[in-house]
């Protein structure tokens, strides 16, 4: 009998997700039927969006998240033993896919990892996976930067946020970066190229944009909400795009209880587009965006980072520290 | 020598404005030079933008306002004596305009009205000019309605939302309507034709939607903001699509005071669409929309009302009760 591991969410969060709100469970997988792939995960993803997630699953249920898993064993031609996978299978270490299967879930299916030459497999969780896609659809198609506007991207250092800058940067925008920490923020600037880049919690960010941005702001990418975008709302320039792709401010506070003032005023005074980007309604067209951002990668345009956790045991101690910031770039745990 | 009476802004309004903040004042009117016209007010218009307008207008200048004058004296051919235009002069009973200068307002320059046929001159400020001119454009080129969608709509009975509703109906949506007072109410939905519409003021909006918008609402034409586009955004299905045209929450109490909980949560989690929309934006097309207007109204599709005050003296009481919601249709003074 094969055996896998999976940590399930024992109890809801409250603010900030604790370690006893998670545990460890091993369980029994049954032998392959026709149609099943047995996948062993390798690196598990940990991303904001899994905090407000599982406000809406059971308790007793797996944590959600993405995996990129080999193909262990396989009763399908079509996903052979020894392939990548990058799959939404949840914090696991084994699991047991039937490809014929319905997809129910708003997630993507699974599905091959194309070849990634020489680059990590690891980037399927990031660049070239859901961050990366969203990075690049949500910005490009939402925001329709033009050359020699200005942009402005919060949770800059983050895994999407970090990969918009540089998009933003490769369409010959200039670029303005929040982030939390002045490492972060000097990874921004040094690394990553950004024309400006400032830590949200030590300076004013209407005073960071008067400096930055003195002919206003065309594009907003935001991941963040609240307070943050009303101060950015009041800098843009008429007919401004703002792709709404996080709302991090509410993530442990709870959306309610995140008051600010009324921000229609904004939206119509300049005209503004405001729009919300879900990366899994956009998943037919995901390997469109993957091929991209892997020839930016290896014509040196973009650079990817990621800080990498060690070992299935600590994802809840990743997963905390990803919230309160602490990585650069991708967040990853390495099995 | 030719007189023109005029109302000043004599003081800023705080909250509610007041009698005593607006004061009239007679003024004389030179000879005409060569390409000028002399205008003879005959209707003015009271809109709810010009409440916040005069937030960025200096004490002492005259109130701004769209009104429909006839060409009293004319030096320059292609504005003819006796022929009509609309124009933004403000709360002036006659004025004189040079038609060369350069138009460096916000507001478009003066134009000649079509011919009416036997509709009302005063319609020029009304279904037929300004507001709705934003009602055909605002709702159909930003929420992009289609067949069998919901509509939802606030400040319904008022001259831009009640134009909206109706082109709802043309295009073949299912419309609900917000007003505040039951007559309003009875008026939308036998007269109007409104699917569904409630008093705002003994209903809850959240009660109001469940009912109404069973399946959700797919697009929603905003006049108000604030908490009640937060009620109806909770309500919005998948890549809705909003036109944000008015804040009338926070023109009175100031938007800084009308704290809501985020909206970025909502946008995202549903990918909406939400956009501003100015009309004066718009100023090279407003003959397109006229017409098309003009041309609904002449098939019986459009039913368009108006609450009349006589005299221009009145002109601050009719702005003041618009304000508080006393009119159904367009507010006009009749001067």
């Amino acid at each position: 009998m094969v055996k896998t591991k999976k940590y399930i969410l024992a109890k809801h969060f409250i603010g900030e997700p604790k370690l006893t709100d998670f545990k460890l469970v091993e369980e029994e997988l049954p032998k392959l039927e026709e149609g099943e792939i047995l996948c062993e995960s390798l690196w598990l993803s940990v991303d904001p969006y899994m905090r407000k997630y599982t406000d809406f699953q059971m308790e007793g249920t797996v944590m959600p998240g993405g995996v990129v898993a080999r193909i262990a064993e396989s009763r399908d031609p079509e996903f052979p033993k020894g392939r990548y996978v990058a799959a939404y299978f949840g914090w696991r270490t084994r699991t047991i896919y039937n490809t014929r299967e319905e997809n129910k879930s708003i997630y993507p299916k699974p599905y091959l990892l194309p070849d990634f030459g020489d680059l990590p497999l690891s980037l399927g969780l990031g660049v070239l996976g859901m961050p990366g896609i969203t990075a690049n659809f949500g910005f490009l198609e939402v925001c329709e930067p033009q050359p020699g506007e200005t942009v402005v991207v919060n949770g800059a250092a983050g895994a999407v946020g970090s990969i918009v800058g540089q998009i933003a940067k490769i369409v010959g925008c200039r670029v303005i970066g929040f982030a939390g920490s002045d490492a972060k923020v000097k990874w921004l600037k040094e690394k990553l190229r950004f024309d400006a880049a400032y830590n949200y919690k030590t300076t004013k960010i209407s005073d960071a944009l008067r400096e930055a941005a003195p002919k206003g702001v065309d594009c907003f990418f935001d991941n963040v909400g609240g307070a943050f975008s009303n101060e950015v709302f009041r800098r843009m320039n008429t007919k401004g795009r703002v792709c709404v792709c996080g709302a991090i401010a509410g993530y442990n506070a709870g959306f309610e209880n995140v008051l600010v003032p009324m921000v229609q005023p904004y939206i119509l005074s300049k005209e503004l587009k405001v729009q919300g980007f879900i990366v899994w309604n956009h998943a037919s067209r995901w390997l469109q965006a993957i091929q991209e951002n892997m020839r930016w990668i290896n014509e040196g345009k973009i650079v990817s980072e990621e800080t990498i956790t060690e070992g299935f045991e600590n994802a809840p101690k990743a997963f905390i520290g990803m919230l309160r910031g602490d990585n650069i770039g991708k967040a990853v745990v390495q099995i």
